[in-house]
């Protein structure tokens, strides 16, 4: 089975990869539009997940995030709109020069081929993986969650209709319909089709995928994201970019999970972010030095600086300099993001050079590791690994770069 | 032990990250000295190898990439100037934009970190891998092959003892001393040290990289070449084309393994490439329609198409236009290398844009799909995938990028 699905995604890629990009535009656009148009047959798909899942137990941010409103159909079709405006990747010289020779080498931006994307019960990733892919060039195969496969299956039919009517093959967009443990497998290990593999889910999902993928694959992976206020930090700046990167969605990645303090700040900084914080509803754990200065800290334990809580809890630990924030950071941070406070050039530098994350930042919210915020229109992950493509994953993450050497009949 | 190697070396990545392109550049030159000065020692380490390598029954090919010579290493000690002397990718500003927050966000080149190589009996690898990682800014750790343990352990000395002399981490260049499969699958498996795996091997080391690894890799897998001699061709250009490709050096990757003839022109062309091609001693095996032509042509089976030969053997077939050279190089195509001989313009467009091969060649021999051939000094591979890198892997392929973000108080 995956390899009719396979063929028929690596048939459509030729086709998609031969397109030009006006016509790529003009199917996103269209997409867009067929998203809105299809929001009835989508929404009464997603109330009969949504019933099936409740009836399963399924509650809470897990059933929200299932959920689709005509407000959340409505982004997903502006999110399309979006990305279809976007420049186009495709087809773009990035290099060039002649060899010793005479001959002229090109290289050229072109699209991966067959992208795969695995991921949770989240509707609206199925209209944005397949527009970013289209988009650059690409054909899709979406494995999502059995309980939004109604949901998907509606959006996906809605999304293959429009790519259809736009001159493209259907076969751009395919949905597979096996969403159990086999068919995640199968896609990790179609070598024969797939050019990469983008999971976004839990550590379960890592771990099979490091474990069973053979195809190239681009690691999603945790967010134990750490701000680090140092000695010189406007405290006000800190203590509006810890509350927000904390509490403002504490369930996704790029929440902020550890908090950092210079010494020479900690006593008259931490009684009062905590005291916000936990009027925020947050639970507070911290190092000995922490507990010394605020009362009913809970010891914090080896495990807590290396846990992504995705809960409304944080760990606190006073550091000397921002030399020791680098060392803990190099220690228990997952490369996602890392953000220092300060007022100070050189520490910012020495924050910026002595850390190696996706993305850092200088006086800002974690929060903005994103697609969207980035400006990427949408986002098809978010790589914590370093091969390729680092922090947030748009259009250009999705293709490489080939060469073409024009000659005259030279040989060696 | 692993772990007691991929610690050091990720320290020494950080040290190498942080350290500037002027004491990189002058580490290579420093390497490149190195090599010429501690001669006589690699040489005869290299002969104690080969020795050994004799006793064991190695002969012919593998014995003589295994051997070093003064030239040898002359062009080892060359190569690493000629890496010294190139453009430091690292730092590069490769984007930078302001969000609608006003928060400056810069897209920065910085280093994978830490590579891992393995490879065969090829002690030039040990110091190309080395000179092209530490320039990049990034750590090292090579695990060639038991034959060249000695001569391996020799020039990967010298070169860390010139590292340390020019403030740099030794560590930054380590041997592996485990030269069998525990050695290569710890390698594999070591996802808390190593950002990147390049395999240099046949099909049972690649094999064995996609069952085995769960660290991301870059596949340097087999060349399947194919040459298409077009209707409007040059024959000339493409007899002395063909050849090149076929008979310099057969025993690489960018040799080619098959030639496609379109029909117009095959009852002019085959007879004296293939008179040409014997003549170097090559077999010729040949589906029907070249067996029409030339008397003696051994009938090509279905296997022979996705063969890598790698040897002086080549399989001709007759097709009646470029789109059928194109759908035959899609069906059997490895992804390295494919060249149209063609005076026609559209005829090589067609061939250029259908097949989505890393190097794609108009009128010239597949075997300048080669880093020193492209100007990078040396290569640490040649990627048939399409993550991240494509075609001969030099300096830039060793490094990704990341996102810095400069704000002032900026929140969600």
């Amino acid at each position: 089975m995956i390899d009719e699905i396979g063929q028929r995604a690596k048939d459509a890629s030729h086709s998609l990869r031969e397109s030009t990009g006006h016509v790529r535009q003009t199917a996103l656009e269209a997409m867009s539009s067929a998203v809105l148009h299809g929001e009835d047959e989508i929404l009464s798909a997603n109330e009969a997940d949504m019933d099936l899942a409740s009836a399963e137990g399924i509650t809470g941010a897990l059933l929200d995030r299932l959920r689709l409103t005509p407000d959340r159909v409505a982004a997903m079709s502006r999110g399309l709109a979006t990305v279809a405006s976007l420049p186009d990747p495709v087809g773009r010289e990035t290099g060039g020069w002649s060899l010793y020779n005479g001959a002229q080498l090109h290289r050229v931006r072109v699209p991966l081929g067959v992208i795969a994307v695995i991921y949770e019960a989240r509707p609206n990733v199925t209209s944005d993986a397949a527009g970013l892919c289209i988009k650059s060039g690409n054909a899709v195969i979406l494995r999502g969650s059995s309980y939004a496969l109604g949901s998907n299956t509606a959006i996906a039919g809605t999304l293959r209709d429009a790519l259809g009517r736009s001159g493209l093959p259907e076969d751009g967009v395919q949905l597979l319909q096996d969403t159990g443990r086999e068919g995640a497998k199968a896609l990790m290990q179609a070598t024969n089709w797939v050019d990469l593999l983008v999971p976004r889910g839990g550590p379960g999902l890592v771990d099979a995928v490091r474990r069973e993928a053979t195809v190239p694959t681009v690691i999603d992976g945790a967010g134990n994201c750490h701000v680090y206020v140092d000695s010189s930090a406007d405290l006000d700046k800190a203590m509006r970019i810890v509350l927000n990167a904390k509490v403002q969605r504490p369930g996704v990645c790029n929440a902020a999970e550890k908090l950092l303090v210079h010494r020479d700040v900690a006593a008259g900084f931490l009684p009062d972010v905590i005291d916000a914080l936990r009027g925020e509803g947050v639970e507070v754990r911290g190092d000995a030095a922490t507990a010394e200065i605020v009362d009913d800290v809970i010891p914090a334990v080896p495990d807590d600086w290396s846990t992504e809580y995705l809960d409304l809890v944080i760990a606190i630990a006073v550091v000397p300099d921002v030399e020791a924030a680098v060392t803990h950071v190099r220690m228990h941070g997952t490369g996602h993001t890392e953000v220092i406070v300060t007022e100070d050039r050189s520490a910012a530098n020495r924050f910026v050079v002595g850390v190696d994350s996706g993305v850092v930042g200088v006086n800002v919210s974690t929060r903005f590791t994103d697609g969207e915020q980035f400006g990427f229109g949408a986002e098809i992950g978010n790589s914590t690994q370093k091969l390729h493509v680092r922090g947030p994953m748009g259009l250009e993450s999705l293709t490489s770069e080939r060469y073409v050497l024009y000659g005259d009949g030279q040989v060696r």
